[in-house]
């Protein structure tokens, strides 16, 4: 059953791709996030020195946004994680995004969020190579989530704050619900999934996931 | 519409729990797999010492299944993860079960496969106290997969080596596909999932987990 369920998927694929079929949906570019920081202007130069600037490392799938060259050492009460990625341009305030299983590691409670809202989220300390700052509110597991452009939202039929289900199609593939869109008009369409909820599913880069909107997806009672 | 599906999915596990509504499935206990290694006694010997026994750390679900007191090094090309819990009793052919990200940590690459079937598995390196062993075909990414007794497989309508779905609930949930059903006398009921499938649904030993066997799971199509 699961071969042919499988070689189904692989079918359809295929169909799609010559154009002799039509998907409802188109598949959705995804970016695979590694635990990472953005930091405020102000905890940059209290890490890394007065004045400090991040250089660019390389440019990110979001228009404007880039991995930075600049690591730092992120430290909870039972550990610490060492190499984690900056990523820039600096934010209004610092927001730290850890796998679920960062919290064990750490000795931290970071709450599932969507990006942005920090409310309840966990202490952290960030360590940099000229200092370090404790933040009383900054870890945060994020919430999956689909960046789209108005256009996108509107061919997809949601709008800005919805969440919507996905299917990933394959051996290991599946369906993750409460998936939040994210409409701006500086965005580019993208799904972001930690690499965790990417191993689950064996997604990578060329996985085929499309949004499901309709919500029968077949539990007996949810 | 993510708080009220949620509402919903408590408000329905709490009438089941007091009886007041019946669930066509009962919720799985479920086990969560960290990587770990099962060795022959002549891997054993080898890793510890003639004649070694392992020691009993704790008892797993399944039984007769324990985590031993020893653990081991796990090397490949690229790099080596301290600290791998051996289970026991010993099996007539040494494996190693992975996370899919330690694929990279480790430069191998573990196919996602049943475990037992070794078929293709990576090479892999295994150091313990007194010596090392280097096996051709034992690293594997387990695949999902649910231990239960004859009497379970009658009561859901499955049989072993069946591929169900699985529904998640809870805020961070949904489906995973291809659950490979394990039918055995000498087992009990027990969803195994690793860390990496554990965290991307938000599951812990409290989650609400159902085997969904119909297959109209909300792909548009698949």
């Amino acid at each position: 059953m699961a071969e042919i369920n499988q070689l189904t998927e692989e079918i359809i694929a295929i169909l799609a791709q010559k154009g002799v079929i039509a998907l409802d949906n188109e598949y959705l570019p995804v970016g695979i996030s590694n635990r990472h920081i953005h930091l405020s202007q102000a905890d940059l130069e209290t890490c890394f020195g007065k004045g400090y600037q991040l250089t660019v490392l390389k440019e990110l799938s979001q228009p404007g946004q880039f991995a930075a060259k600049e690591t730092v050492t992120i430290v909870g009460a039972k550990g610490a994680i060492e190499k984690v990625r900056v990523l820039g341009p600096v934010r209004s305030r610092s927001q730290v995004e850890v796998f679920a299983s960062d919290n064990y590691k750490l000795g931290i409670k970071a709450p599932l969020k969507i990006s942005g809202d920090l409310d309840g989220a966990a202490p952290i300390t960030i360590v940099g190579t000229q200092g370090s700052v404790h933040l009383e509110e900054a870890a945060i597991v994020a919430k999956r989530h689909i960046h789209m452009l108005p256009s996108d939202a509107e061919r997809f039929g949601v709008k800005h704050g919805d969440s919507v289900k996905i299917k990933v199609f394959g051996e290991r593939g599946g369906i993750y619900n409460n998936v939040i869109i994210r409409v701006s008009d500086k965005s580019r369409l993208d799904l972001h999934i930690d690499m965790e909820e990417a191993n689950a599913m064996g997604v990578d880069e060329n996985s085929k996931i499309i949004i499901v909107k309709h919500d029968n997806e077949g539990g007996t009672n949810g």
